[in-house]
């Protein structure tokens, strides 16, 4: 194993709770606090795990929110005080990312971040590495730079990116422009896609200088960069950094990176892209829970839950079990079944999507301390 | 409203857990000690109130487990001491009924009973106070009579009982004999036993003189005859009471009433049967659970529990909570959802019936504590 890469810097936004994945994730146990994958590690455990033999164990940063802070600091004791960037509220993916390339780039100039989100799980992590070592190389020559996801399957769940023109950069033998961003497909669309291999998933990695992404943010939503320069000035003075962030904190805009940053750049031909050949699931819902831990296997029961004592007779699916609970499943196909102390969910695969649906019904009814 | 019938002995035997029924009915809260139709009564304070005016109060006598002694005593204030009959352990229906039967005969020679399940559903008491009364005048005449359901649908969940010829029994223009028992029928048969009107499903009540229905199961079983006869002659004597169950209890053959009574005298032209046009279910598994409570909408959701707070979205079948969880429920069709404190059920009316097989792993998997 080579050592970490000297100028990288490692940004991770753990922000969203992830409300399709509701009753298993709340606002006080958010998606990246969960263990998705049997593996007894959280998200979030598992994407500093991923990134620290890239970045070293002092270099990664993690923006949260402030109810977040003890679990995270939990959950990576060895995170430094400096790397914990705690969010007043929640300002959307381009304040987030904005504020840690402001402030890091402030700390070294030349720096190289990469931010790959807390609730992502990826397999293979060498693969992992060799992509992101391409994006480092490519983000050296100027380039922001995307990790792509090779597609596995013709899948409508995804946004894609357009790969065209390889570029011949040392170091990213892989790298090529991005020619657009195409929003989640039609399963027709998709499989054209799948065949043209020219269209991988947008799975939300950005690899650049920091002074690069700070550029394209001053261009393309000039106040919201000014607000995160004010931000940045003031972060590493414990006096001056509350004052400023009770001003400007309100003030910024709530805008998605993507739109932002990714796509002004693409269209200037400022965006690269790596193609990714690991395995990789955003986990957005409680069909792709299943599908993840189902291991291909279409009939199988899949649990999760350390504690689960499942009794099931002709039944597949997915149960997640958050208690002691006998959970005895008879005869159900792709069912999902999440069992929590006070809430439960009992829902299909094909149905997954509408859980937002019910998240929001009880937001409206009065029962929101479930959420 | 005209008085309690003389010389009629209701007999309740409340013995069975109802596996089937499995995580809602448990070795310390059986089927007859639940609400299952949402009326705020559990099944055996609704078996008590619909018998109450055809006996009277002092004259409803209930047999019963010493486990159950308690819950009896509190959902039944009214009960006297005399009329609960406490059994060492489970022994099947012709010893729970003829103990009472012997009981009750030493106390009063010419006593007609009769027995009725303490977990059945019942609807229009009206028409059960007509079959009964219709089924004592025909005991009265030295006949054991059974009460059969004129069957509302083709079903293949109930045994049937076959009349015949009619009877002339003053009191009872209904009255026919029994000419045969059938075992539960494929479908098939059920629509044409449905077609016929003859068949009536077996209902497991029965109405005769006491000492009738103990010279039968003389004939038929003589020495759980003589074990029965030695329990009675010492019932009602506390001192002797305990060393005789001691003795006798153990001894005791296991044998339902439809093998050592109902058959045999049908067999002999001893048994006679009113058509009950009551709606009525013994509520066996989920599947009739639901029906029970679909209000004959098939698209319904339905839900029982006092405290239950239950979302649903585009499914139907029942829940049944007996927590304070909110549950949700979306997209999932004939669901059945059993929501307890330390088990939860989920599967579907088609798949109801295998409940009891559950509850066998359950035992055998050791985690019979949750029964």
């Amino acid at each position: 194993m080579p050592g970490p890469i000297d100028d990288f810097y490692a940004v991770i936004p753990a922000g969203g709770i992830g409300s399709r994945l509701w009753p298993l994730s709340r606002a006080d146990a958010p998606k990246f606090l969960h263990d998705l994958t049997g593996s007894g590690r959280t998200l979030l455990r598992d994407t500093w795990d991923r990134l620290e033999p890239l970045a070293g164990p002092d270099r990664i940063a993690v923006v949260t929110g402030r109810a977040h802070r003890a679990a995270v600091e939990r959950e990576l004791p060895g995170i430094a005080d400096k790397n914990v960037v705690l969010e007043s509220e929640p300002r959307d993916s381009t304040a987030a990312i904005g504020l840690a390339a402001a402030i890091l780039s402030r700390r070294e100039p030349d720096v190289i971040i990469g931010s790959f989100a807390a609730d992502h799980v990826i397999r293979v992590p060498q693969l992992f590495d060799w992509a992101v070592n391409q994006a480092v190389a490519t983000a050296r020559e100027g380039y922001i730079c995307t990790i792509g996801i090779q597609p596995s399957e013709p899948s409508v769940g995804f946004g894609y990116i357009r790969k065209t023109d390889a570029l011949s950069i040392d170091g990213a033998p892989e790298a090529a422009l991005v020619g657009s961003f195409v929003e989640k497909p039609d399963l027709e669309t998709a499989k054209e896609y799948f065949a043209d291999r020219n269209y991988l998933w947008n799975a939300g990695m950005f690899i650049s200088r920091a002074d690069v992404l700070l550029g394209e943010i001053a261009e393309n939503e000039p106040q919201l960069y000014a607000g995160l320069m004010d931000l940045a000035e003031a972060w590493d003075d414990r006096e001056e950094r509350g004052p400023v962030v009770d001003r400007v904190w309100p003030s910024l805009k709530k805008i998605a990176i993507d739109y932002a940053v990714a796509e002004p750049a693409a269209a200037k031909g400022r965006l690269a892209v790596i193609p990714g050949h690991f395995d990789w699931d955003d986990v957005g819902d409680f069909a792709s829970l299943a599908k993840l831990n189902s291991h291909g296997r279409k009939n199988d029961l899949a649990i999760l839950g350390e504690n689960a004592r499942v009794l099931s007779d002709a039944a597949s699916g997915i149960v997640v079990s958050q208690t002691r609970r006998v959970i005895s499943v008879i005869g159900v196909r792709d069912i999902v079944i999440v069992d929590t102390e006070d809430a439960l969910l009992v829902t299909t695969s094909e149905h997954a999507q509408r859980v937002k649906g019910v998240v929001d019904a009880l937001k409206l009814s009065g029962r929101g301390e479930v959420l």
